[in-house]
């Protein structure tokens, strides 16, 4: 086992209250949390002791939408209108990736979600084997979000993904899922709303990012993005929409009533100039709400303390009201309600029985003084700084600025590097 | 001399390039840059060779708006409405004050600026003395505000102080300033404008920071805060405006014609809802800009990483065009603007004669990697935890998370505490 003691603890588990107490994990799971007898501490046997001096130990963050890879695109063709961006960019350097490069990029991705005290990501890409091999490998938690799109015989590819990857590994699973309304043809939709049905299976994907996205396909079916997949069953067993942005009133309601995530991604909403989504009046209606940064191509850092910032602060200016969206809020989204959002119902708070997804939050750093409200530090002043340890299914994967991911940081820099000079002149 | 070799710099001496060169300094100033001769080698006497190890030298972030004594109220009550959140809890506290709260208060955002490269503050408090002593113990650079406001016999406070501070130490500066309109007599404003051509001085103050200010100020002079200072010669010798939030087109203007700074703090006026300054239309019409964080009370970290992603994502938002605001501008405001509002025209930026204020980041992180672009990484993806070190004056003050300010940080955390603890009792 391993204990964490003398520090302080915020489990999330209903509350926001930091309280002293201890915290034991054995193997991949939390299997104590407490303040110990004398009887308890003499039977127990650990493999270590970390003394948090005080610091603040809480469940780690989980990133409910991403794609990892695109590390390699980080401040390549920043500041350029979203079209141009996409198109004359993003599209053809992603035409040529191999899945060694997505090994490679995804790693990067992992070292990067450790010292942002990130535990699990729910990851958007191709090459999925490569991609499952460099989490693995690292010990890193990921949710695979099936990302077809195209045509109608492309829900075959999705079901077989499905079937492969859910119980590949045990830091592995797959949900169903499709790229956008904008990239699927309708037979792709329908058929994805009967695997939805097949399954009993919730479906995830990116919904309402852009104006342009809504207006386009109220043109071509007469109905918002999430109107016409609900239409079709998509959600009949709850997901996740990624952005949410332009979100009418019918579109919180069918949310809330289907049990629909809405994981919203403040950095790149920003980034892009695609807007504010309309987080308080979601929360009004009783939507649940999931946090990610997007991917690091049109954010660009994968930080959730940035994220939990922006967003707070963007519903306070869009409200023009400093009271909306306070930190509490805000912390339970990052971590227990973007775990459900990505259907890892065991990683979303600190109780015995739960997996061991942890960090240990540095306190004693000045951005963190004084410790008037620790959760509200976190949010309004945290950062990358004050993250001491990553832990993930048990494994400390990072700490006190190193990693433990069974490869040198340097070597995955330097293999990023070599890759996107290789991928470049291919 | 300290020698700084085997890495990357960023000069912001004109461009944003950045170039494989060495940088040496010599007591409090910058003595080479470029890359040495065996010659120049051979001669010169090194006290410390510092590995950049590829890392990047840069000129440090200039603070150029802040509170710094506000320290002690982060987090103590966030998720108010402006209105609750200044009457009941910030001005009750302040009333309380001591010189030695004050002095540990300062203390505590000293640290924290050198954890996130800055250099200098422009900072806006009373209890001058106890603020100067904190900031000249760590080796801080400061440049203290008027900060007057009431009756017009406070202008004379002003000028005891403009003569007190200025040449009090090498560190130290002192502006003309008072709090704002709002908070100021007519009198008051007219024996300031009367200093200024007095001194030939420029005057800083907040000026337009909510919308409410701007409107009641109408309709009591029959102009804004802008155009009023301006006809009382408030701005014939320039100064700096924070905040400038509800500008128009004129107050853009007669900021241009002065040269007066506008100095931006994206992170309060989001976070106290105030709105987005329009700072595109400020930099087309030629306006000057500096960039602050605003105090701790209102932000509530004092990081100049998250102000210059905000500066660049806000105004990306509102304009709707992810081209806004490229982070190269966002760089030199962060940097040298800054510097320059605050009559720092000796620390702007890195050449020889300069004054050695300078920040190491550390490119061998993940969010930092690849290297595709680092003006971009740093704005797009940078923060606290890339700050390798920072020099103030030719003095290292902060290296790999540890503080060289006469004073151990636990002390200062713990003297925070007990002080502001023993605040709330008075």
């Amino acid at each position: 086992m391993i204990r964490f003691k003398n520090g302080r603890v915020l489990t999330l588990d209903g509350g926001c209250e930091v309280s002293r107490q201890e915290v034991w994990t054995e193997g991949d799971k939390i299997a104590f949390v407490g303040v110990p007898s004398d009887e308890q501490l003499r039977e127990a046997v650990f493999e270590r002791e970390i003394d948090l001096e005080g610091n603040l130990l809480m469940p780690a963050f989980k990133n409910a939408h991403t794609h990892s890879a695109m590390t390699f695109l980080r401040s390549y063709a920043d500041d350029l209108p979203l079209q141009d961006w996409l198109f004359t960019q993003v599209f053809p350097m992603e035409a040529k990736l191999t899945g060694e490069d997505v090994y490679w990029f995804s790693k990067l991705a992992v070292l990067e979600y450790l010292t942002s005290g990130v535990s699990a990501s729910f990851d958007m890409y191709f090459e999925l084997d490569d991609y499952v091999k460099a989490n693995t490998e690292c010990g890193f938690r990921t949710v695979l979000c099936g990302a077809v799109s195209g045509e109608r015989a492309n829900a075959k590819v999705l079901e077989e993904r499905y079937l492969k990857y859910n119980g590949i590994h045990p830091l592995i699973s797959f949900r169903l899922g499709f790229h956008a309304e904008y990239t699927a043809e309708y037979g792709l939709l329908e058929d994805i709303g009967e695997l939805a049905k097949k399954y009993k299976a919730p479906v995830s994907t990116h919904n309402s990012e852009t104006a342009k996205e809504v207006a386009e396909c109220i043109e071509k079916y007469g109905k918002t993005p999430t109107a016409l997949f609900d239409s079709l069953g998509i959600y009949d067993y709850g997901g996740a929409g990624f952005h949410c942005v332009h979100f009418t009133p019918e579109d919180m309601d069918i949310f809330r009533e289907r049990g629909v995530y809405a994981v919203t991604n403040p950095g790149s909403n920003s980034k892009l100039a695609s807007g504010i989504a309309p987080i308080t009046d979601m929360l009004a209606k009783g939507v649940k709400l999931g946090l990610g940064t997007d991917g690091p191509a049109s954010n660009n850092a994968l930080d959730m303390f940035r994220e939990m910032y922006l967003l707070t602060v963007l519903q306070k200016l869009r409200n023009s009201d400093a009271a909306a969206m306070p930190a509490d809020e805000v912390l339970k989204i990052a971590c227990c309600g973007s775990a459900l959002a990505m259907g890892l119902d065991d990683c979303d708070c600190i109780a015995e029985g739960k997996q061991a997804d942890l960090t240990v939050i540095d306190l004693n750093r000045p951005g963190m003084q004084p410790l008037n409200n620790i959760p509200k530090n976190i949010v309004y002043s945290g950062s990358k700084e004050n993250v001491k340890l990553t832990m993930v299914a048990g494994r400390i994967l990072y700490e006190d600025g190193k990693f433990f991911v069974g490869e040198d940081a340097a070597r995955i820099y330097a293999r990023v590097t070599e890759n996107f000079e290789a991928l470049k002149k291919r």
